[in-house]
């Protein structure tokens, strides 16, 4: 048989775990930094937990787990496979950290000190149909506050981002809005029942242009005038220019006071990336009552890597009302992508062995293993080569490895004490002793 | 509702995240200093790659996946849950990390610099009855050279043994044996057809006692003679006491000289912790060929901590023959254990943040928003309390993050630049400039 692994899901060679674990370790010690603590809760969840939460297609996506032992004897309805689904399986993967995150909250509220700023990398599963940049198991990255109003959560949080993206190396635009300004245009445009729907249908601007904005919204009944006043918000960029516009919306303006808080404490803090207030951005996900959060990478042809917003009651879900919740996600997969396109990871990234000794004969191998004993106490990362094989076999292997040096012991080398070293990069070689060459491999 | 997650998985909090991934840089940091690159497969694999490599207790342990879609329509024998569950599921959870190697390297065989030295640091999914110290969910950090014969890889994973658990600070006993041993205990005794029934009770020696041993053995069709041999080769525990009984077993002899082989290079190599051979330890899995290793924790009762063994053909199982490999896997979970019940984990793990700005109002909010961003810019982890609430609140905040120092700044502070900080360990509070501040906190 030939072996194959599931279509949507990857595996990961030591150069691609090394540059996925680089950015990783970047977007960590700006959480750390910034004050956030490390959660990690189960890959798999109760499929109470799951279901209802991402709307009815995203319980499609979930992958659900059998039942072990006989699950024959729960089944009820054999002919309707969506209620069977749920039948003979009780958990399911998990489909984001957020909703495992409230999960996680409301059952160890009390040991918990509020606000809660916790930090969580790692992977979700999600049964889409895979495309290019779309994987069934993903990575991702989230940072939240939870227990806390105040915006300067929504700063704190921004100012991470800006961080993480100048250490990464590449430029972003932070997109920003607000919900309250999406609920105030559907206020005064006179569909306040169908904000839903026009949400849903000016999200999707940037793929089906301003025409198929239109006809969405004029299939869920949205009239023409309603229509003529939201394409109109759709074209500002300002707050100010919105201000007029909102003036007898309390909402509106409430959104637009959030919004101008956070970017003056922005400026203060002298964030570098651009910043685009964007008020067609909604982000799906219907739990989002304040800010909206998004990025996307400059001068790369990519979808948003990154995504987020407040939510007031995210873990009223599970019974705990009341405690307002803001976070971020980074989307590594899609982080990974651009840094490769753009060629910013460091080159020397997988050259973790700084030394193959090579031997020719069993008792220069047994040699070379004592000088190997003495490099790798100095804390040097260094292999032998398992046998005396052919130099040429050991030195191919060398190369494949990108071993930057490789010592040589042969006869000579053991009646002299003295070790030929071999530069890789330059194919330079030079004689020294062991403790010669830990110092240069220290130095 | 009131949430709650599956049975035999866990959350981790802020706490025990921090202190598993102590353990895992330790390994982490061993695996790479002895020149071995990290994989990562896939959580989901196909249930052909999976089935039948566990034995038939191991498939019913698996987590199954059901289809996504409609499952219904390939449903053939809906009677007999066992053929069912591979109907209505093709992917399963990954249940070790040793098969899904040996298919990653048969898949990627081409880009493969052979002697392959992998690690792989993941969890894996066993749908075993939960009970103390055994979770539905766990993590595994394994180490594999595949490609080679040499001992010397043996020798190596040893010595990674020995160095980390040094580093863990804990004493560890190596118990050692090697597949060929008991295969020639079999031959001598005469019942080479009945190897594996003699492995899987002696193996159980621990549990079971002799009296076990010999009762199973019996069930399984051994004689009374053959027993007799066993029995006194289960009290030997030098290899000079078993070469004269192996004399006339040159498969025998083969598994002592390996042995030998291995425990000089340690010996010369200095292997600090306990070796202990031990002619019963068979560990299950019946794809080991020559060596067999285990740890144990010394002083404290917990099953193995770490499992292994060289296996001479578990590519064949994908279509690659003839390549032979040696592995070891550390459980992460039961050394959490262990270094818990012996209070091994250092006191300030989990103080991530040194700092919390406090303030009185608005207008010194805003002073220490500004403090923060210098005191964050010198790269220093710290936090401001999103609000001036209840200094009291503030403080009790403070105390449970188990913050080093706190800020406190009012009135005063905002005129006279000078902060107060107090020192939490001792309580005392002292004035300084927030450059003073800075300094105190890199030195």
């Amino acid at each position: 048989m030939k072996p194959s692994i599931p279509k949507g899901t990857r595996d990961f060679s030591p150069e691609q775990v090394n540059k996925r674990n680089y950015i990783i370790d970047i977007i960590r010690k700006a959480f750390v930094k910034y004050g956030f603590q490390p959660i990690e809760t189960p890959a798999m969840e109760n499929l109470t937990t799951l279901t209802g939460k991402y709307g009815d297609e995203g319980d499609q996506l979930l992958f659900k787990i059998l039942k072990n032992g006989d699950f024959t004897t729960d089944i009820k309805t054999p002919d309707n496979y969506k209620k069977l689904a749920f039948e003979i399986s009780e958990k399911g993967l998990r489909y984001d950290l957020t909703v495992p995150f409230a999960r996680y909250v409301v059952m160890h509220q009390n040991e918990i000190s509020f606000p809660f700023r916790r930090y969580q990398i790692q992977p979700v599963w999600r049964g889409d149909r895979p495309q290019r940049g779309r994987y069934q198991e993903f990575w991702q990255c989230d940072a939240d506050v939870v227990g806390s109003n105040s915006l300067l959560n929504e700063v704190e949080l921004s100012l991470m981002i800006d961080e993480v993206f100048k250490a990464l190396g590449f430029g972003i635009t932070l997109k920003l809005n607000n919900r309250k300004i999406l609920a105030a245009m559907a206020e005064v445009a006179g569909i306040a029942d169908k904000m839903m729907s026009m949400t849903i249908a000016i999200d999707k601007l940037d793929k089906i242009g301003i025409d198929g904005v239109r006809r969405e919204m004029s299939t869920h009944g949205i009239g023409e005038a309603a229509i003529a006043v939201v394409e109109k918000f759709l074209a500002i960029r300002e707050l100010d220019e919105l201000k007029p516009l909102f003036a007898n919306s309390e909402l509106g303006l409430k959104g637009i006071a959030e919004m101008e808080t956070i970017l003056d404490k922005l400026k203060v803090a002298d964030f570098k990336n651009t910043i685009e207030l964007d008020f067609t951005l909604a982000r799906g996900l219907n739990y989002y009552t304040g800010t909206i959060f998004e990025v996307k990478a400059n001068g790369v042809q990519m979808g948003s890597i990154l995504g987020g917003g407040r939510y007031d009651d995210l873990t009223g879900l599970f019974g705990l009302k009341n405690l307002s919740g803001v976070g971020i996600s980074f989307g590594l997969d899609r982080i990974y992508d651009v840094m490769n396109e753009l060629d910013l990871f460091p080159k020397e990234l997988g050259n973790t062995t700084k030394l193959l000794f090579v031997s020719f004969d069993q008792a220069s191998f047994d040699y070379a293993f004592m000088q190997l004993l003495k490099v790798r106490a100095a804390g040097i990362a260094c292999e032998l080569y398992p046998e005396p094989a052919k130099i040429q076999k050991q030195m191919t292997y060398a190369n494949n490895r990108q071993v930057p040096y490789v010592v040589l012991v042969g006869e000579t080398e053991c009646q002299t004490a003295e070790l030929t070293v071999k530069n890789m990069a330059v194919g330079e070689q030079s004689k020294m002793t062991t403790e010669q060459l830990i110092d240069m491999l220290k130095s």
